[in-house]
């Protein structure tokens, strides 16, 4: 069956069971004017917006299914939300929705949106859809608290500063790349671009670690470092051989013989954490999460950032992972 | 210049200066990975989303220009706000721009949101800027606040209610044809589709004087009257000749020899309110807000709308305005 057939009200009726994970702070749900919650006191609330359009973010068959979307477009917000130490609470999306789609498909879209809703206990409470006459095209807004006063900033990186990133850089476009050319196995690296798993955890463990600085990595470890250099005023020194790369990606760049550090430094969408913190406090997170790693220092300087290699130094300009550009 | 000349960077440098209006509640602003807002201690959360569609919701240089654009796609949500009986306070929002926009054209619709935000001190606080293949596609969600518990639902109607309107019906859809056919003159109508007015103060009155049952008018009176009623289960029975309608759409229909009821029932777009509340309460309220009219009244029933007219009864059924079926 054509959404076109059933209708906004049949497909809003379709899709709204089983959307609140943590109904506890619902007061109005899905299904009127507007969504009405509860706020925990003390805490501040996090406001954060992203979109996929179809073509460009993903391409169905090759880079992702509808399910997949749905995961990936809640994930980015909720990466967002991990990036600011917070946790998420509630999600409201929209999407623009080309008039020959078929429900079955828009069906498991909103699946992949559910599936990771309930993962992190995140309510879906509320939504518009309208035709597109083009593309499909999906936004989430989702929300989230942290404790006043508490939320990390991109700019509060101080000289002799760790900087540290968690878990492995660049197989999220390893894996792109990988479904690109249409190759079997791989399967860490094409998880990596599907199903990227927002830090929150992390996030949470952030703030109570006092981390100076943080940003998730969307749009490349180059680009994501030079926001914090830039945002803090001061220079980022990075050691190019302490940036961790899984061994899927080593293998997948020699296979393709293409320089690894150009899916680390410009590919995107890893939503991996890149943090700033004092050196003690990193070996105190350090003990408890063994998957972060330091890869540089901060120090007083004017916002650049700098690649450390065989005992050369030079700058890493921002060009990174740009959607604008695409 | 074209968007795709300037990149997003430079895109979002452009427009963030100018975005708070309210700015005591905003703790992070544009700029990091998310926005950090307070709130307000008694007071319970509202979030609502809208998307607009270019050449389905608005044709540019016919029905609006990018400013109107810009203005109407915050207007249609703080409407959404009014309709629970809050306060505004932010919003964020995303655009799927096509690659040969004009940076002029993109700073109006901008510049249109801004106005509008201005006007009702509410702070644009977020955003997300990508490509888009096909039409332009812009999406704002709002939030709001409102006192804990005090929400006006559409499940609230009660037999005894009176039912009624603010301000007169049917008009921004007269201004859609209008404009639609290239007619000077017919500047209330006009101003009604480009510019609606969101019922911001007269939502909070509601509150005040405690309205069982609230929607606003976004898809036709048709429409939200029935939702209303089914919410709620109970009949509402409309008296026609008392929906307020304007001079200037009484003299557009005569002119096109076009029922006045097919723009009152299924036009759209109106960002008036309906509601339902006690006849005492309605009273009063009318004192203090002459623009609101009583159109009839609820009773025990199973959920349906009729209207009367020169004494006879039939129903009015939901059919409206639909932008899904567009």
């Amino acid at each position: 069956m054509k959404i076109s057939e059933i209708g906004e009200f049949g497909f809003i009726d379709a899709v709204k069971e089983g959307t609140l994970f943590n109904p506890s702070s619902v007061v109005v749900g899905i299904g009127d004017d507007g969504a009405v919650y509860k706020t925990t006191e003390g805490m501040e609330q996090i406001a954060v917006i992203d979109t996929m359009v179809e073509g460009s973010h993903f391409i169905i068959g090759k880079t992702a299914s509808w399910f997949d979307v749905g995961y990936k477009a809640v994930a980015s917000n909720l990466s967002d939300i991990a990036a600011m130490g917070g946790i998420p609470t509630h999600i409201v999306l929209s999407t623009a929705i080309p008039t020959d789609m078929e429900m079955a498909d828009l069906t498991a879209l909103y699946e992949g949106m559910k599936d990771i809703c309930k993962t992190y206990g995140v309510n879906i409470i509320g939504g518009d859809t309208v035709l597109s006459k083009g593309a499909l095209v999906i936004t989430v807004a989702a929300f989230g608290e942290v404790e006043s006063g508490k939320a990390i900033c991109r700019s509060g990186a101080k000289p002799g500063d760790v900087v540290a990133v968690s878990h492995t850089i660049g197989d999220s476009a390893g894996g792109l790349d990988v479904l690109l050319h249409g190759i079997d196995g791989y399967t860490h690296l094409k998880k990596a671009h599907q199903f990227p798993t927002p830090q929150i955890q992390l996030g949470r463990a952030l703030v109570a670690y006092r981390a100076h600085s943080l940003n998730d990595i969307s749009d490349g470890l180059a680009s994501e470092s030079n926001e914090i250099a830039k945002a803090s005023g001061v220079d980022l020194i990075l050691d190019k051989e302490a940036i961790p790369c899984s061994e899927e990606l080593r293998q997948w760049a020699q296979s393709v013989q293409k320089d690894i550090y150009a899916y680390v430094f410009n590919g995107g969408e890893d939503y991996e954490l890149i943090f700033t913190m004092a050196p003690d406090d990193f070996e105190a997170l350090r003990r408890e999460y063994p998957y972060v790693t330091a890869i540089g220092q901060a120090r007083a300087g004017k916002g650049q950032v700098y690649v450390r290699h065989e005992g050369k130094t030079s700058v890493l300009q921002p060009t990174g992972w740009n959607h604008f550009h695409r």
